[in-house]
């Protein structure tokens, strides 16, 4: 019933640890612990594989691959290997298979659920050094990318082609952890999510066997062969397997873009226009909604000068003629629910700076209160539960005194409340606790979501549990147990 | 390496049976063999949850249920019940369960694989009385409803709401029964297939248990809750569970509406504006191609007059200005490509007619030979590689003199064959044969899928593994044993 990084971090607190990262837990390669000798062979049959430098054991490094970017306590692996290749990742897994040693799947570690930490110690498989894009088809509109691959890394080596990968969730990610989490983010309310654009996707079991959710090299459009692997693995956070290449859908570049803000006089005024507009049918491509304390936060990060007050980032994509038409709808909507004039930009750079105050909204509300961590809600319910939700939601924040503002891609009816707090308040780490459990509870009751997009990780389990009930997860455990029966695959997490 | 259906069709023409219909089939309810006593006594158990009226032993009725659409032969059911709600489903399975009772599920019995023949006897499970739709959410574009809806049925519910469901397969299929085999159509390059549109599923598993894949009740528009069991069931044909509820995405009905015919000198002009109108980011609603011996056949049954040449039929949805603009586009593409101006119907009835000609194709096909049966392929390859697959799949028509008139949808790069053939000659059921299964591993060849949309069914479960590897295959048998550790679920099929 109660978070995992909730119960860490007041553990934390009470202990009046000076170090937030686990570095003083005791050093036991291998749990059970093993003797030297046997720890020695083991490193040595992983360096036989990925080589000296592919296996770390320095605790920098290991304590780098222990946390993502979440307040979870660091938890650091016993080694870090680098592979650089589909056949050592398989090989390295199956030392790690015969010793039963936990294997973390590591990407960037831009996760936000604690989804790398490893809480029984064992193996960290950092797949950054396979970062090659393998096979673009343009005319297809497809690719796939090694598990190093980042989002923004594969845009950049898409730039000369016309065409895009548009799931964009802010962090930099590798699209393979994208994959494993089921990532999404500003343009999910046009072109899909992660479920949506992955078409394929190789994977290595715990035991070593490597095989492909949709057969080998297969990139077809749509499909009905078989049981849908591809989408039991995407959002699966390593916890069935590690994602050693996925093929993906691309689009085409729009020929034009346009991207607006405009502000409301209320939650309430600017969530109707949200629900109106995807009503309308107008195929928006962002409709972010930021709170008055959000805007106010983002305005003194960045030095801007929004009015403080709930507001709407748009972002239109088409050709000039289709763009004309949704913005007029647009703002017809926006205005009868007593919006401002839109504030536009239309060249690269502007738009660009536009986005930057979005995309900067987490560093913007840790600047809030300096010294603080920052931890991100995630709830996602029908859009026509929207307003309501948000409006009790800052009612709450405000009773409970709480620092938590509001950003969120309310066209796919999710927000985030980014609570800043000191962890090394008790008190507030309880409140803090209280707030996001009463929120995700609210979310439930309104047949909606505790996770959007952000996964399970360590600190959702319990509320995953009341969302899905006690026969759904018994379903998702009987799957686990098939495909990770030692259960060394991201142990201790979704489940 | 051989497909069932074309083994049993062999077979019996060999054994020169005079009907088709397995009526023949010693009456052996409940394999293996149990005494009178024993079968009256499971009758009674599940009549003592059906009702009376709910448990049908009668040879038509199980006749009718034992086949689909295809050519498979008719595989009756030993027993026929009509449960009225979930609860007398999770009964009625656990009897199953208990006796070891094959459970098949049936829907409208429009499918194109031999997915319900009851290969090993047992229990159908026909869902057509659960026929309410439950939940509507106008706002919200969801819907929940009970299996025995179909696509029409729903439609014609939504009639005044200003939305529909758009999956569109041809026949009226339920709804869950189009989510079990992963149904798309003509549609789905604007839509999606039903594995986009299907948010959550109310599931009954062999031994009776009830849950829904997405938590009861849950209807977020994006979710990372846990392994997506709701795409596992989604395609999975019967063999992991009943679905007894779907909850649905809506989509609101396009202000306009137009749609057009064209034809074109070659196959691989008419593919070539295909692939080109989707490079342009047209959002076209339906994207068709008729082959010249299609088009005939259509013209004869439907006394139409269309040119005998390669065809597209198209159809765009928007407001009148967007309309325009795909329209010119497209018109522009096709025009470069030595298109014919295009047809046009824009009212109701006109375009009804059109798309009337289109979805009887199978029956047009039939009627080039009557007393024959049909056979529809359905492979999907990547849109760059359809000009050259629908090549050579028609000069392979031409030199083993085989009437297989082409449909498809082309903006997923998915069409059929309509083989048309005599069931009672040998020689071309082996002709056919032999040339579906070189069409299939040409799709192969060119990564793509052996099936597109109409699921593996009992005749492609050779082709899945050639087409997946052994250990996608091994996975997914791991994933049956878990949740069906009988095989009691639909078996004999995909598997």
């Amino acid at each position: 019933m109660t978070c995992v990084w909730f119960r860490a971090t007041l553990h934390l607190c009470r202990l009046r640890l000076a170090s937030g990262c686990g570095t003083r837990r005791k050093y036991d390669l291998f749990s059970p612990p093993v003797q030297n000798g046997a720890r020695e062979r083991t490193l040595s049959a992983l360096r036989a594989v990925a080589g000296d430098e592919g296996v770390c054991v320095g605790a920098a490094l290991r304590e780098q691959h222990g946390r993502d970017e979440s307040v979870h306590r660091c938890r650091p692996p016993d080694v870090v290997v680098f592979p650089r290749c589909v056949e050592e990742v398989s090989a390295l897994a199956k030392i790690c298979h015969h010793h039963r040693l936990p294997i973390i799947p590591f990407g960037t570690g831009t996760g936000l659920e604690g989804g790398v930490g490893a809480l029984k110690g064992g193996v960290c498989f950092s797949l950054r050094k396979m970062d090659q894009v393998l096979d673009l088809h343009q005319e297809d509109f497809d690719v796939t990318v090694e598990p190093g691959v980042t989002r923004k890394g594969l845009n950049s080596y898409l730039r000369d082609t016309g065409l895009w990968f548009p799931v964009d969730p802010g962090a930099d990610a590798s699209l393979c952890g994208m994959a494993a989490t089921s990532a999404s983010g500003t343009n999910a309310v046009r072109y899909g999510t992660m479920r949506e654009n992955v078409l394929n996707l190789e994977v290595v079991l715990a035991d070593g066997t490597v095989f492909c959710t949709a057969g080998r090299g297969r990139r077809p459009r749509k499909t009905s062969a078989g049981y849908n692997l591809t989408n039991l693995f995407v959002g699966s956070e390593g916890t069935l397997g590690l994602l050693t290449k996925a093929t993906l859908r691309l689009y085409g570049l729009p020929e034009s873009t346009v991207s607006a803000v405009c502000s409301f006089p209320s939650v309430q005024a600017a969530v109707d226009s949200t629900v109106q507009v995807l009503q309308a049918g107008v195929p928006i491509a962002r409709i972010e909604f930021l709170d008055d304390v959000m805007i106010d936060a983002c305005n003194r990060f960045n030095s801007l000068s929004y009015p403080i007050m709930p507001t709407l980032f748009l972002e239109f994509h088409g050709s000039s003629r289709s763009l004309e038409e949704q913005v007029t709808i647009t703002e017809e909507i926006t205005r009868e629910n007593s919006g401002s004039d839109f504030s536009w930009a239309e060249d690269e750079e502007t738009r660009a700076q536009l986005w930057k105050a979005r995309h900067d909204a987490w560093y913007a509300a840790l600047a809030l209160r300096p010294g603080c961590k920052a931890y991100s809600t995630d709830v996602c319910v029908p859009l026509s539960r929207l307003p309501q939700i948000i409006v009790e939601t800052k009612q709450d924040l405000i009773t409970n005194n709480l620092t938590g503002p509001i950003a969120g891609h309310v066209g796919d009816g999710n927000f985030h409340c980014i609570m800043v707090l000191n962890p090394e308040d008790p008190e507030e780490v309880k409140r803090v606790h209280e707030f996001t459990e009463r929120l995700a509870r609210r979310a439930l009751a309104m047949d909606g979501t505790c996770t959007g997009e952000h996964g399970v990780g360590l600190g959702k389990r319990a509320l995953l549990r009341e969302e899905l009930g006690p026969l759904a997860m018994e379903v998702m455990q009987g799957l686990k147990a098939t495909l990770d029966p030692k259960n060394l695959m991201n142990p201790g997490k979704v489940l």
